[in-house]
C-alpha cells in the first residue's frame, strides 16, 4: 500500500504574494511570509493559490515568486505551486517554470472563461500535468473558476500519471461520506484534502488527508496546532482553538480570503499592499472586526 | 431627446477571431471574416467578444486583430472591441489600444477570478471608461464572468461619463418589461441591448435598441434581414426566418456558440483553425447536425 505524498498531507498554508499597484512582486515581503511558515513548521507551502492572487500576475512575476520562496524554504517546506492559467500552454509552461525553479509540486485549478466541459478539464489536466515531473494537486474550486470536479471525475484523473492530490471545496454536507467514496474510487496514494477554515477540525478529524488553509498562510502557529490537535483526534482541544478562530474564518467567509488576509498582513505588519484592482480592499469599517479577531487568535 | 449612439443600435456581429494553436492571429483569416461582415452591411461590428476569445489572446494580438477589423472596415461599419481583463490597468490598456487603432468603441465584460462585488465593478466601469475617449457598452455575461449586473447597477452605471450602453444576456422571462425599467431608470440615450440568438425577434420586437449577435459574425445576410424585419414589426417573416435558422442557434446553446463558430467557419472555408486549448473543438459526431443546419439556413 503506497501512502499520499507526504506533501500533500497535513497543513498546508496559502500565503499572500505581495505585489504593487502594478502587479511587480515585493520579494521581500514574500520571503518574509516564507520563513514565517517555515519557522513554524507548515506541513507545505500552497505559493501562488487563489490568496496569492495567481491569475492576477504575469508568468514573470510568478516565477520569481517561486524563485524567492523556494530559496527562502531551503528544503524546511515543500512548495506547492498554482499554475493554472485561461490556456493550456501557458498552465504548461508555468508548470516548468515551476519545475525549474524547484519547486516540490504543483496545483492546477481549471480556469476558464468558456465554461469547459469534463471532457475538456480531463484534458487539461492530462496536459499540464505530463508537462513537468512533479506531482499534481487537483484544485478544486467552484467559486472561482465556475468548474466544479464530480467526483468521478477526480476518481478517473487520480490514475494518470503524477496527478497526486485534491483540493477539494469546504461545506460538503457530507464529509466522512464523501471521503469514503473518494478513497475507494482514486488511485492508492491519492491524496484528498480540504479547502475552507471554518471546518478544519472537522476537515481532518473525517480523515482527510490535508487541509489547504488560508488563515495558516498568515497565522501558521495556531493553525498548525489546529491540524495537529485534529489529527491526534483531540476533539475538544481542536474545537476549542477552532472557535478562538471562528471571527476570522468567520470574516473570511464573508469577504473573502483573499481581501481579509491583504487587511490582516497589514494590520500585523507583515506586508503592505492591496489585493490587485478590479478587487478592492476590505471596507474600512469591517477593520475594527479585523483587528478584534485577530487580537482574539492565539498565538500558540 | 438624445438617441442612443447608431453604433450600439440594429445588429451587432461578433467574429471569431481566427488564431493558430500558439495565439497568433491569422490576419487574412479576420480580414476575410471583416470583410463579410462589412459586405453584409452590419451595423457594427463585436470584435474580440466572448465568441472572439478575447481573454485567450495577448494584449498585442488583441491590439493587431483591431488594426486589421478597423483598416478592412474602412468606416462601413463601426468596430466595438472588447477590452475586458482580469486586472483594472490591463482593461485600461486594452481600452486605450483600441482608441488608438482607431476603434469606435469599447465592450468591458467583469471578468473575474475572485469574484467581484457591485462597487468593484463600478469602480472597474469607472476606470475602464475614463481611460478612452469611447463610449462603453457594460457586457453582462454572467455565464463567463460569474458576475450579474443588477437592473439597478446597469441604471447607475449609466449615469457616468462615456457609458452608452448595455449588452444584457438573453432568456428573460419578462423581457418587454425588463427593457421599460431599464428605460425607466437608466440615462437618456443610453442604448439597450440584447445577446442571444434563438430569442432575436423577440428582443427587436420587444422594443430593444441593438441585438448582439454570434450569428451574425458568421452568416451576417440572414442575421440582418432578421433584424430589419423584427425592427420593421413583421412578426410573422421574422418568426418565419428565425425558425430557419433554429437549428443552429439550437447548436450554439447546446455546445456553446464558441465552438460552434470554429466548426462553422472551417465547413464553409472561412477560417481554419480551432477554438484555444483547453476548449476542446466541436466533437465530430455533431458536425453532421451543424453541416444540416448550415444548409438550411437562408442565404438571404
Amino acid at each position: 500500500m503506497s501512502a499520499p505524498l507526504s506533501m500533500f498531507c497535513g497543513l498546508s498554508a496559502f500565503p499572500l504574494t505581495p505585489a504593487d499597484a502594478e502587479g511587480r512582486l515585493q520579494p521581500d515581503a514574500l520571503a518574509a511570509l516564507i520563513e514565517r511558515l517555515c519557522a513554524a513548521g507548515v506541513d507545505s507551502i500552497g505559493l501562488l493559490g487563489s490568496t496569492g492572487g495567481y491569475p492576477y500576475l504575469t508568468r514573470e512575476v510568478r516565477r520569481e515568486a517561486v524563485r524567492v520562496a523556494v530559496e527562502v524554504a531551503g528544503g524546511r517546506a515543500p512548495v506547492i505551486v498554482g499554475v493554472g492559467a485561461l490556456r493550456t500552454d501557458a498552465a504548461q509552461a508555468l508548470a516548468r517554470d515551476a519545475e525549474a525553479e524547484g519547486a516540490s509540486g504543483v496545483l492546477l485549478a481549471p480556469v476558464s472563461y468558456q465554461p469547459l466541459t469534463e471532457a475538456e478539464v480531463a484534458q487539461l489536466v492530462e496536459s499540464v500535468a505530463g508537462a513537468s515531473g512533479l506531482p499534481l494537486c487537483l484544485y478544486n474550486n467552484p467559486r472561482t473558476t465556475g468548474f466544479t470536479f464530480s467526483e468521478a471525475l477526480v476518481a478517473q484523473l487520480s490514475h494518470l500519471p503524477r496527478v497526486a492530490a485534491v483540493k477539494m471545496p469546504s461545506g460538503v454536507p457530507d464529509l466522512p461520506q464523501q471521503i469514503a467514496r473518494l478513497r475507494a474510487s482514486c488511485a492508492e496514494g491519492f491524496a484528498i484534502g480540504y479547502s475552507g477554515d471554518a471546518g478544519a477540525p472537522e476537515v481532518l478529524l473525517s480523515g482527510a488527508d490535508g487541509w489547504f488553509s488560508v488563515i495558516g498562510g498568515l497565522l501558521p502557529a495556531p493553525a498548525l496546532r489546529l491540524a495537529r490537535l485534529a489529527a491526534a483526534g483531540e476533539v475538544e482541544a481542536a474545537k476549542a482553538l477552532s472557535d478562538e478562530l471562528a471571527p476570522l474564518s468567520g470574516l473570511v467567509q464573508e469577504f473573502g480570503g483573499f481581501r481579509v488576509m491583504y487587511a490582516a498582513a497589514r494590520i500585523k505588519g507583515l506586508a503592505v499592499c492591496d489585493p490587485p484592482r478590479p478587487v478592492l480592499p476590505l471596507p474600512a469599517e469591517v477593520l475594527p472586526r479585523l483587528e478584534a479577531a485577530l487580537a482574539q487568535a492565539p498565538a500558540c
